[in-house]
């Protein structure tokens, strides 16, 4: 195999500054479009027909992302190639893996998403606000085999960088709905038949108390990383739930949480249907 | 209630100094003293004897901190105001509340925590590099009851700010054993009459085929982030186990792992209690 580098483009100025600008919530917005950081999350999205816009690969690390090349040549996506300091333009973080993309962005409507047939497991963030926490939500809703997550309008932009790089791709797996309240997420979804869970450290009931309805089709509502759910919001709730704290600290941190209530309701669902 | 600031002496340079030094690992660890930031983690380790050596609190933030001086004041630790820009250099973030404490190093043998009678729970991170992942899986190992956490000596520093800091005071709620070599802590569990499980995304056997085995007294032992647990590593282990992956993710962050895994045995304990 040979060391030299791979003969690629390099992309326009107007290109180069568009996907630049990417980096400002208000241009993604304008122009539908966000910034895929990473070799994994890059060949996540390029497995989502089109889904990927541009891949900008600095320019001694085309061999290292071979790979990912053939899935964006495969796809018709164009590659271009970068200096280390236009790389880094593109992000607020080293990218030592030395690879972006220009994505759209992927609207998905409340009601498509909740008129499937067998929707079982829903994840709804409530003004969840730290990008490294959705993301992770995200990642941990994709790994459980949710349905879908669905981010109220008070929550962080899904397409901001951080949230696209804590979800390692998991966004390409699982439609996210953003632009709704939470109380019309929660109508919809138990207009479709789920149950609603809110998750609430005072909880009079906790997870190993659900049994039963642990199996059942649930959606589960996760509040902001510092001050959970207001009263409003959980009584929109059928049941709110603590995750037990055995120990003394005082809480788990919002994706933790998020995990055990979504590992517990995939497994009692699974195990249900033997 | 008044709004004039309270009197609070002014820390002597020396003493401003040095506690800005224990930014750097190599005086944490000559001195046997780190930093602790932020209301709540400065409040737990005041609850804990003789772990702080005094509090710097910014001269504007004494009132809402009263609670945090009334419980030096009651310890005997003194309190220092000091000016904005004093308090920022004793961290490399911002601090909104104001408040941040040196604490002297909790140093714990691995005989001495095993020793303990009723050890049923133990968390071993080996090769864990992510000051926020170690944090919150000391968080969670907390949180479900855990009788020790066991960083391997090549794991990321308990005493770095960042893993203080995520861990939200729950470093100074259960023991932490640092300094040992993997297979001495496997070791060490195993002679405690504790199944070792090590997990590993590739394992035959998931968390939700344990049942009973579950409920016994168990280490579990957690990877580095990126590349998990080697084979020789695995093999120290009496099981691996895997979270089940229902969806198209990958994996699970190491601390959403963990907080899964902790909740299955911690609940299984307790229900084989009644």
């Amino acid at each position: 195999m040979s060391d030299a580098p791979i003969e690629l483009p390099k992309p326009s100025k107007a290109a180069l500054l568009e996907a630049r600008s990417l980096q400002r919530r208000k241009v993604r917005e304008e122009l539908g479009k966000f910034l895929v950081e990473g070799r994994k999350a890059v060949g996540e999205a390029l497995k989502l027909r089109g889904a990927v816009e541009a891949v900008y690969v600095r320019w001694d690390a085309a061999i290292p992302n071979q790979d990912l090349l053939e899935a964006a040549a495969a796809s018709k996506v164009p590659v271009f190639a970068v200096s280390e300091q236009n790389l880094a333009t593109l992000t607020d973080t080293v990218t030592p893996q030395g690879v972006v993309a220009v994505a759209r962005t992927l609207s998905v409507s409340l009601d498509s998403v909740l008129s499937e047939s067998d929707v079982s497991l829903v994840v709804i963030c409530a003004q969840v606000r730290d990008p490294g926490n959705a993301g992770t939500v995200i990642r941990c809703a994709d790994a459980f085999g949710a349905d879908a997550v669905i981010l109220s309008s008070d929550s962080v932009e899904v397409y901001n960088p951080k949230v696209v790089r804590s979800s390692v791709g998991s966004i390409f797996h699982l439609p996210i709905v953003t632009g709704v309240s939470l109380a019309q997420a929660i109508d919809a979804c138990r207009a479709a038949g789920l149950q609603i869970f809110a998750t609430d450290g005072e909880a009079g009931t906790d997870l190993t108390d659900l049994d039963g309805a642990l199996a059942k089709p649930t959606a589960w509502v996760m509040g902001n990383e510092s001050w959970g759910l207001p009263l409003e919001h959980l009584q929109l709730a059928d049941q709110t739930v603590a995750v037990p704290i055995y120990g003394h600290a005082e809480s788990l941190n919002l994706a933790t949480a998020a995990a055990v209530c979504l590992y517990a309701s995939a497994s009692a669902q699974r195990e249900a249907l033997g």
